[in-house]
Order: C-alpha cells, then sequence, then structure tokens
C-alpha cells in the first residue's frame, strides 16, 4: 500500500489529521501565484507506482482550476498508478440547468473538466438539486459524505432544547436528517430570492418554537444572505438569538461579519473549508469513504 | 459566411475595430460572479452553422480558464461549427520546462487544456523561449502576430531620433525587429533576474547612445521591475528620460504608477489587453491573421 496525500495549503492541517486514518503519507503540492496572476505548482517527485488523492476545498473554483489540473496532470507524470480528489467543499453544484437563454450549464461542465484530471472524487454533502446524486452527473466513481450525523453530534452536546430550522425547502433534506438524528424537533421556512445578496423569509409556526433554541443550518453559507434574513426574522418574532451552522463555511467577504452583527447567538461549521467558526470536524466521516474509494489495498 | 465573434467584456471594443475587418457579426457573451467565487456565462443561442471566435485576452488566465471553458462548451452546444480563440495576449508562456524539482511544466498543460475547448488560436508576440514557435506548443492551428510593424510605425511617428533598448537577451528577437522597421539603431542589455521582482541590469555601451532618445520596449510588463530598473539605470547614466514600450499591458497593481514615477517620459502599450497606456493598434495586423484562420469562406 502507497498511499499519498497531496494537500493544497490551505488544507494541511485536513491532510494530517486524514492521513492518519487512512494509512497514507502526506506530500509535498506548493502553489505560488506570480504577479500576472499565473499558478506556479510543484508536487512530490517520490510518486512512482503510488495511489494519490489531491486535497483541496474548491470555494474559490476558478482561481483553483488550472492549479488543480496542473496538480493532477504532474502527479501523473510522476508515475502516480491513480489520482483522486478529495474536495470537502465542492463547487459549481448550483447552476444545474440554464436558467436563462444562453447560460452555461456549470455543473454539468465543471463534472467534465473534474474528470479529465481525476480517477474518483470524494465530497461532503454537495448541493445536489435537479441531478438527484453524484453519479448522475460525475461519470467517474463519486462519493457524498452526509455531514449531518457530526452535525447532529455537536448539537447535542452543545444546544439544549434545540430546534432546527431550514431557511428553505431546498435545505429540507439534511434539516430534517440531522433533526432526528440529534432527536429534536425542525421546521423548514420558505425563502423568496429575489438576487444574489437579496432574499426573503417566511413566518415560521410560533407554536413550534416555543421555549426552543432556534438553529438554522445551511448547506453552503456564501453571501450569508439567507442565514442572516432567517436569523433577524426569528429575533424580530421574538426568538431566542439563533444558533447557525454552516456545513460550508465559504463566507463571502464581510458575510461573517455580518451574521454576527444580525443577532446570531453562535455560528459554527465544519471543517469543510478552513474558517475561524470551524467547530464540527468532517474528519472521521471522510476517512471512511476516502478508505474506500482510496487505490493500493 | 457567418462568422461571429464573442467578445469577453474586457475586449468589446476590440471586438468592434476586429468585427468590421472580419465581416463578423458581434454576438453576446456575458461572464458574471458570484459572492462565491463562481462564474456564471451566456452566450448567443444563435450560433447553428455559425463559425465562432472567442475573443478574450488572457492576462488573469486562472480567473478566465472555466468561464472560457464554459463559453467554448456552450457555443458548440448552439450548433456553432468550430470555435477559434483570439487571444491578443496569450498566458502561461513562461514555465516552459521544470526550473525546480516537482515542477509543473504550465506552457504545455495550459496549450493541452485550450486545444480541448478550441479548434484554432490566434495570439500577438506570445512569450517564446525554449519552444521556437507555437506549433511547438500547440497541436491546434495556431497563429501568432507580430506587433513590430505597429510598435516601429508608432515610434517613426512619434519619437524622433530614438535608440531602441532591449532590457535583456531574451528581448532581442523583437527589439531587433522593431528597430530595423522603424529605421532606428537598438541595444540589448543584459539583466539578471534574482526574483519575481528583483532585477538587475547591465551597463550599456554609452557611445552608441549618444544624441539618441531612450526607447525601452518589452513583450511583458507585468511587475514592472525589468522596465522600472532599465529606465532607472538610463536616467542614472545622464541619458533623457526613457520613452517606454510595452507589447501586453499586463500590469500587476501598482505597477504602472511605479514606472511613472521612475521617470519614464511615457509610457505607452498596444491595446492587446486594455489599459490607459494603450497608443498602437494591433486589430489591423490582428485581423489579417484572424482572417485566415476564421472559417466560412
Amino acid at each position: 500500500m502507497n498511499r499519498v496525500l497531496l494537500p493544497f495549503p490551505a488544507q494541511a492541517a485536513l491532510a494530517n489529521a486524514l492521513a492518519e486514518r487512512l494509512g497514507a503519507r502526506v506530500g509535498r503540492l506548493e502553489w505560488r501565484r506570480f504577479p500576472d496572476g499565473e499558478s506556479l505548482i510543484a508536487v512530490d517527485e517520490a510518486l512512482q507506482g503510488a495511489d494519490v488523492a489531491i486535497l483541496a476545498s474548491l470555494h474559490h473554483p476558478d482561481e483553483m482550476a488550472m492549479a488543480l489540473r496542473f496538480a493532477a496532470a504532474t502527479t501523473r507524470e510522476f508515475g502516480a498508478c491513480s489520482v483522486g480528489l478529495i474536495a470537502p467543499y465542492l463547487a459549481y453544484m448550483r447552476q444545474d440547468k440554464r436558467f436563462h437563454p444562453g447560460e452555461a450549464i456549470s455543473a454539468t461542465l465543471f463534472a467534465r473538466f473534474l474528470e479529465e484530471s481525476f480517477d474518483w472524487l470524494v465530497t461532503v454533502d454537495p448541493h445536489l438539486h435537479r441531478n438527484p446524486d453524484l453519479p448522475s452527473l460525475y461519470r467517474i466513481p463519486a462519493r457524498r459524505v452526509a455531514a449531518a450525523p457530526a452535525v447532529a453530534d455537536w448539537i447535542h452536546g452543545n444546544v439544549p432544547n434545540a430546534v432546527v430550522i431550514g431557511p428553505d425547502s431546498e435545505s429540507g433534506q439534511w434539516v430534517s436528517d440531522i433533526a432526528h438524528r440529534a432527536g429534536v424537533p425542525y421546521l423548514v421556512l420558505d425563502k423568496v430570492r429575489r438576487g444574489d445578496r437579496d432574499v426573503e423569509i417566511g413566518t415560521p409556526d410560533m407554536g413550534a418554537l416555543g421555549g426552543h433554541t432556534p438553529l438554522i443550518v445551511d448547506d453552503i453559507v456564501s453571501s450569508g444572505r439567507t442565514m442572516i434574513e432567517t436569523a433577524r426574522h426569528l429575533i424580530a418574532l421574538g426568538l431566542p438569538a439563533p444558533v447557525c451552522v454552516a456545513i460550508h463555511a465559504v463566507f463571502a467577504p464581510g458575510a461573517y461579519e455580518q451574521l454576527i452583527a444580525a443577532g446570531a447567538a453562535r455560528v459554527v461549521s465544519t471543517d469543510s473549508i478552513g474558517h475561524p467558526s470551524n467547530a464540527i470536524s468532517i474528519v472521521p466521516l471522510l476517512g471512511h469513504a476516502c478508505a474506500d474509494m482510496f487505490g493500493g489495498e
């Protein structure tokens, strides 16, 4: 067994934790950017016969795409038998149809792009909507890890008497799973999206919320508008300050600060993307899924 | 003949000028970025049977790579017969070998990436070094346009008594061509590069410079260090303030201002990349090359 994990710089800590569970060596992957915006990638040269996984969270997918491709290609040049991608956060899952004339369906096109470089893919809670599961989108072996057990454990240990709140119907799938696992009630609100940063939240049935601590869960918190409006809305209805849980802490500049300012009692996230709010580790769950996909057994 | 030019937003003006020469229609290509850093591309839908060229200067190649790929793929979905790339500035030409262990040879890998999306390529003065010409790097028909005739014309009309100065041996190829065409003398200096932003310039033979206006030409001005040091060096030797000509005005943030502050009499560039210093149009030269490559005749 010759397993090598090549982490992008932002995933170094995750790689060390994961390598132990996988019996893998952590190899070198350096990424430098020149003043003209080009990337220089350098990887471990001792990869002859190795089964390699590149570890990269794709929350800045455009900036990373070339670096990712260069890393995978160079890894193969150095003799790797297989090259997988562990992307705790997977990008380009939302544009899964042509919403307006002329639009590129980037979910599909990004899948084709990654397939050219990688033999397999493991990710955490991808934003699946019109594609029911990863294999309907990706043509390489692709495994999704649900963060629900880790989030439910955290709720159980940290938020007594929680009610899990999903800000919109799309969140229903993971909110119900998390609530059932944590043994607490849940509620899914309605959301009207008017633009990238403009959303309106429906009014919940107050009877179901009495005496509970509201805990809002969303899969991707990017501009933060959905979570901010939901938090404000609940506070305006006289509920206690909500705990906010993001599966993926994408957080566009300023979004995290605005969410705190909106009155969240606490903002936590999984470590799928490194962020000061990380409090829930997905390493154990990710380790199981990667062990199944990784070659070299 | 059904030629359509799809310009990236930054190349809209260039597209209009070029379309006239090519008998092409300028179609719609929109590029929007979401707060999470993903791109949304939308293109003209009326492309059935069209020969299409996408027009994009690649001075932010990583940020543009996915957008470029999505645009090309969607253009084909809408029935284009052929899709070429007009990239007045072509990226990733410098890393044409492995300078240190483990490095990705991005010049080759970027070529493979573009070939998957495009049927042909036209560019202006690519930074060729170890690859003697574009066909030794690109496996699709690829044409390079030399900006030298346009630069020579500009020198002839604007800088009486110029001496063309190349800051390093790599610049020798275009500096001699430009000087011959402009009918003026030239001189190529030595350069020692110590880092991305740290260079030292050799001392020229002063006798050859007496009574002339120094005119420094470089193909890519990015951090601007080479041109800034060359300008300072010539001024320190007692020469008149130099005119600085960039073929490609890449200009990292602050670089243009630093070059002005270093004492350049004037900074001009071709319009291969839109920039306030643009003074030399490559449209006529680009038009000829594109007409040869474009389908639909």
